[in-house]
């Protein structure tokens, strides 16, 4: 991973300042597009833009490639139609092409398309954009070796050296019938290691795993998983070979699904990171806090009706914090195992009951040792019987139902699909720190 | 995704009864080792071994290493360690019979190591098994294509036929000086589409991307993704070329890694699955139940020194999970972004200061808006100015307590290496959750 040091910058800058565009030629050609990306994120955009003059079409699309989207969007705002079809489009694969055109507006789209010289790609574009963003469609390429199960593999060597020229990288060779069908699949080894004139069909690996064109992104990423492999091709609803999609893609897809649920467990409803400004974290942030002061103004309410036990028995009061947070915690850990267990595959909606049955369980458990704990506590420490047992009774009621509507509400959000993410974090802890806090009362206003 | 039918399970499981070997054999003919392993999780280690047996010793040790650690275990536990040399060991690759070794007892290890059959890969995993298990060094693999830079294409090709016989996959050709110094790399498809005498040395791309046997595996995760590469080579302290990692082994480390900092954060002590049993659940979770029920009795003591005031306002109690409520939210989005920042690379320890400077900006507009919109609720719902303005100054105080509370801890842990998802999730919002009653309290007792 290159780390900028500020001695690099600082002459990188001066280097830009005085528009020295050898010496800056110079400095990049020993980075990678990923590095170059890492240092636009240090420049200002007029700096980025004239780096990135300096760079060869090639290398610059890539760069582009790299940029976090608002980023891109940015730099492609300042760019020429002609420049982004010729410059950026026709450098890239499909995939990443199809990337970079989702960032424009419709209009300029339709203008970047017109101008694609190689009519091919932007058919193949074109097919591409047609499909929904988070299915395998949508994050596809088509560039990939394709032989015919019924040639040699002399003939696929001869035939592959033609394809390959302009694609980057290759891990697998796809095998297609005469009707265009996947039949087969072999690593690009064979090819060596298996030369000579025996066909296609007997060196290949028969029924490849594979997805289809509508298979949600997050399938395609556990199926990537499942089966350790680089690269995975996508069939239309007939079967027929239609693109490829490989581990980096869906790598990034992975991340970036995990750390969603991770914000969102935490209170944070769009995606931001410790680099966004100020503003940006606030917009992502404030409505959960907001929906947590609603929550513990419903909470006040609550417990401004019960003013008159409260004033009988202030010590009432001290216990509410307790079973407040047990609600919220035990809560927000029975959420986690659901999202979770949905997200790798290993819940299946199918199993709700199950899966709630076990968490009774595990819930009985907790409330049993939890509420004997702080009973023992407070009939040591605590000169009131009546509250010590309303306390312990509460939160064994509390456990008990925290643990089983943070298990039902996202398996109910999963069935009408719906994230189940949604109802992990703030949203737990409020309804059960609310709930939590109602059964505390009636338990007190029937014992005391 | 292979998903089983109940109609299969009953099916195969009659099969299994009736050892009927031929038929269970032809079913599992058609299946993928990774579906093999699901399936195992759906049959008990009896019915497990039976079918274990049927596999030839190839398919069955990739079946093995496909199983989660807890199964994979029990299944060794069972074997005598010649039959874990001849049939597991010996038919994978290193670096994933060094992650079954790493499952073995001390003893049971060296009893299978001395049982080996081919030295090399003997020897190559005892080196393995020295390295620390959360660094390149114990993920890596050694099987590789290594060339030399001096030698033509055409060298290579013959040389690769030899080597690669033994190897699963390949997808890059490492070059080495005569020092074995990593010099460089290429993909494979080089060697089909370049052929002829021209040496290596001109083909290959020159300072590859490579990580150290002591880079952390989350580094070499954020590598393998910034590059939108397959596999690193890894080198030694003095840029030997000593292993190769590929991306499946690091996909799983990324989600694992998310995962847990997910499950910490919702107060999950250990990693489990929805799929663990009620015990294994129980324990995972029953620890930070504790601590947030010590938490709440530290809240109800000090509000115990309260219960004067209490008793003469009642009304105060009210507010009491409003105000916890709030600062538990915000820590925990404050640390939330500090430790995915960390995670993903976005955030540097040595930007720390600038990260509580903007965190403190966030706090002040949340803290602000907060804490008028309930001074206006109260102003006009609540008869109180006194407690009116005690809940707005308190909430004021904890939004800005808990923000730079929930991003200093996380920081501070970063900087003693220990890990900062710990801070997240129960222990900040317990810690803000008292300090925030200490605040109310405190400024009631001040105002009132």
């Amino acid at each position: 991973m290159e780390q900028f040091t500020p001695d690099f910058l600082q002459q990188f800058r001066s280097i830009i300042d005085s528009k020295d565009k050898e010496k800056a030629i110079e400095m990049l050609n020993d980075l990678h597009p990923a590095d170059i990306a890492a240092l636009y994120e240090e420049l200002d955009l007029n700096e980025a833009e004239f780096v990135n003059l300096l760079l060869d079409a090639d290398k610059a699309a890539d760069v582009l490639v790299e940029l976090d989207e608002d980023d891109r969007r940015k730099m492609l705002e300042d760019l020429p139609a002609d420049v982004i079809a010729k410059q950026v489009i026709d450098q890239l694969e499909t995939d990443d092409a199809v990337d970079v055109m989702r960032d424009l507006d419709e209009e300029i789209q339709e203008e970047v398309l017109s101008r694609i010289d190689d009519m091919e790609q932007a058919g193949d574009i074109v097919d591409l954009l047609k499909y929904d963003e988070d299915t395998a469609g949508g994050i596809m390429g088509t560039e990939m070796v394709i032989v015919n199960e019924n040639w040699s593999m002399a003939e696929c060597v001869k035939e592959m050296r033609l394809q390959a020229e302009t694609m980057d990288e290759i891990y697998y060779v796809y095998v297609i019938d005469d009707d265009e069908r996947l039949k087969g699949i072999f690593p690009l080894k064979k090819m060596i290691t298996n030369p000579g004139a025996s066909k296609v069909k007997y060196v290949m690996e028969q029924d490849p795993v594979s997805v289809k064109t509508d298979t949600p992104i997050d399938e395609v990423a556990q199926t990537i998983e499942k089966y350790d492999i680089v690269a995975v091709p996508v069939v239309d609803s007939i079967g027929r070979l239609v693109g490829r999609i490989t581990v980096d893609d869906v790598m990034d897809e992975v991340r970036e699904q995990s750390e969603r649920g991770y914000q969102l467990a935490s209170g944070i409803s769009q995606d931001i990171e410790s680099t966004d400004t100020v503003i940006e974290q606030t917009k992502a942030r404030l409505p959960w806090l907001l929906i947590g002061i609603g929550g513990g103004i419903a909470s006040a309410t609550i417990l401004g009706g019960f003013e008159s036990s409260l004033a009988t028995n202030p010590a009432l009061a001290l216990f509410i914090p307790l079973i407040g947070g047990t609600g919220g915690n035990v809560g927000i850990q029975s959420s986690a195992i659901v999202v979770q267990g949905l997200a790798n595959g290993t819940l299946d909606i199918k199993n709700a009951w199950q899966q709630v049955l076990k968490e009774s369980g595990v819930a009985t458990i907790n409330a049993t040792i939890i509420s004997l704990l702080v009973f023992l506590y407070n009939y040591f420490f605590l000169d009131n019987n009546a509250i010590t047992a309303a306390v312990s009774l509460s939160l064994f009621a509390v456990v008990l139902f925290a643990s089983i509507f943070g298990t039902i509400v996202p398996l109910t959000l999963e069935k009408f699909k719906i994230d189940p993410a949604l109802a992990t974090g703030p949203f737990i802890t409020i309804t059960s720190d609310i709930i939590g806090v109602l059964i505390y009362m009636g338990v007190c206003e029937v014992l005391l």
